[in-house]
């Protein structure tokens, strides 16, 4: 089955027997990657340590920046001055660009939300700034990006949890703040972000070579989710996004909404879940039909010093990993596993301070999760799931108590 | 002519038409390395920012680790325990580590200076630690560089200078301390050190797999100088020292140091200039006879934002490079260059704290360096000194403003 869109082309190529995951293959007008897929994020135009050939290497082939940061430091304008973002960071492959809206709603110090947009003060320098839909989409056709995203208005972490009763956990990223506001602010980050929606097509003059992406609001409301999936995906664009996720819902609320909403959405085009996540969070969301996966786990996880591993994370700060010989993880052939850096050699650089520490570590972490999804892309066409299983077993696991967050939210 | 030594194997394959400069090559039993040669220097068991397979890439073919660092942590019973420098850090090829005694007299806080050796504080937990000339001997043992150094008495930066009037200029380091004391500190480190280098000699385990250095102090008093030299170089060693340069004797002092001692250092081992330098430094050493420099301006400059290019140095996070598309240097070759990243860029990752920032420029600034060593040994063999200074004309310069140090000496 093959879909041609204006600025992407997405090949669906096998169904699982036993789930709705699917492998496919996405194409952009700089170069294609597989799906599911898992993008490193690199938030400034950069993925934390690593060069970009590096980045390609462990198996990436399609990343993430960050418009709200670029948008501040160094600007789009600069950027587009200097070829775009592909040019000008050094990666040649597709870059996806997020619109902006969840940093803003989390990372800066908002003025008034309004119909029209957002005005806040900048995290970097406090300056005033105003972002509406039509903005967000100028600004991301400046950067060039080959997948854009939709402005949305992302609802604080806690809204409509609490009226639930739902328990929240400590998730991945703090995300957007608490607040004690009601479902009633998830039903109005519904409205917003569909009525947006319109306006950020309205305003997309790349069409041709960027791809829209919709962005599906609704918390853990699956009646909001619902309705928004509906709304949005009336629209004719190259793909659709499950949002407002990873913001504090937990693995079970994460389920709920990605079991719910997936087999809704299109199916010729690709579903891509914001955020998320850890290794079980992917394998759920994989199986309800989700495509595409991007999250700063990897690599602020490794610059804390936090390497994932087959059978789970380990801190190498750890005193007992001093005298360690062995590598990260035995199964990897990451430059730090396969490289024969030790888990001794590694403790030393963290606890020295020293860069090679991050760098080794984050790469190992983007290599881990790249293989994780070969495994999977391997297991959908084969029915292999008992060989995730086996080579992946915290993927499986029901109860895993999540690390409290390390660094605050804007350190990708 | 081939000298063959028990853990080191120098031959001298060219002398210069012109100077007293001469190519070599240096063998270990971790491999050879091409001289004059330039050390990046690895104080922490890692050159900060790069993994070991781009240093060599960048034409290294031989790094320095500092014994002082990695006694401190992790120690260096926990290296030999895991096989050694070598092996833990993953650099294959040659290895040289100093004793100690510069970073004793520069970071820690000294309590006792004795004939017996250093009590001294760490700088990292206040412990007390004794360091002698044969615990230096033995440390080195355990870590298992190719090359070590005799453990020496370091004077403070000032002491000699401010009798002989001297203009003393900011340098590369901040080096050991200032000090009051007279000149007769000079004579008191000259003798101690050649009373340590009888010690070091006794102690030393492994003379079959590891090459000692001695090394000539004296400050910028050529008695001085002599007498240590006439000590020093009585020793069957395979190799020996200029020390105590870099320290605030200036260009001037340093050249008038090199090109007094140098040419009466043996022909036949390797000479090696600790600590230096800019190139114009390295340049009049080279042409004295010098065969091995280290430096921490590569990494310690990459770090802080200030690139060196062949027609002087620039720093990065000067507004006039933001929209700058140009590469660092349109002659060189290195992965930022040679990679196409633009000042623009990389000024983005300074401004952002991103590490790619110091990444990159640290690879280009060690390029920059060994780029300059191959055309000095390309001189050096067709006496083509003009091709250098039409190259690497800042080598040249008589009139360069030193750049104060902008990070503390414990930060190469």
């Amino acid at each position: 089955m093959m879909v041609v869109m204006s600025a992407l082309m997405f090949d669906i190529l096998e169904g699982c027997k036993s789930s709705a995951a699917r492998i496919g293959r996405v194409t952009t007008p700089h170069g294609a990657f597989d799906t599911p897929a898992f993008m490193p994020v690199g938030t400034q135009a950069t993925i934390k340590g690593l060069m970009p050939g590096m980045v390609s290497d462990l198996g990436s082939q399609i990343i993430l920046a960050n418009t709200y940061h670029l948008m501040l430091r160094p600007g789009s304008p600069l950027i587009e001055s200097r070829g775009g973002l592909h040019k000008w960071m050094r990666w040649p492959g597709p870059i996806l660009t997020d619109s902006g809206g969840y940093q803003v709603f989390s990372l800066a110090h908002i003025n008034t939300i309004s119909e029209t947009g957002v005005i806040f003060s900048s995290h970097i320098d406090g300056a005033r700034i105003e972002l509406t839909p039509s903005r967000a989409i100028q600004i991301q056709n400046e950067l060039g990006g080959d997948i854009i995203m939709a402005f949305d208005d992302c609802p604080p972490a806690m809204a409509g949890l609490r009226e639930q009763g739902n328990q929240v956990q400590s998730r991945v990223s703090s995300g957007p703040r608490a607040s004690t506001e009601p479902v009633a602010r998830i039903q109005q980050a519904c409205q917003r972000s569909v009525c947006w929606l319109d306006r950020c097509v309205a305003a997309h003059k790349r069409s041709h070579d960027q791809a829209l992406f919709g962005i599906i609001q609704g918390g853990v409301d699956l009646d909001q989710r619902d309705w928004c999936l509906r709304q949005v995906c009336s629209h004719d664009l190259p793909g659709f996004a499950i949002g407002g996720v990873s913001v504090g819902e937990g693995h079970e609320g994460l389920k709920k909404v990605v079991q719910h909403v997936a087999p809704k959405m299109p199916q010729a085009q690709p579903r891509y879940l914001m955020g998320v996540g850890y290794e079980r969070d992917i394998l759920v969301a994989v199986r309800a039909g989700i495509d595409m996966f991007d999250c700063v786990l990897p690599t602020r996880n490794g610059r804390n010093a936090c390497a994932f591993t087959s059978t789970g994370r380990i801190k190498l700060r750890n005193a007992r990993f001093s005298d360690d010989p062995a590598p990260l993880d035995p199964t990897c052939d990451c430059p730090a596993c396969g490289g024969g850096y030790s888990r001794s050699y590694l403790r030393h650089l963290f606890m020295s301070g020293e860069m090679l520490g991050p760098i080794l570590t984050s790469a190992h972490n983007i290599r881990h999760f790249q293989r994780f999804l070969l495994d999977i892309r391997y297991a959908i066409a084969h029915n292999a799931w008992p060989l995730v299983q086996q080579r992946w077993p915290t993927a499986f696991a029901t109860d895993i108590p999540e690390l409290s967050p390390e660094v605050p939210p804007d350190s990708p």
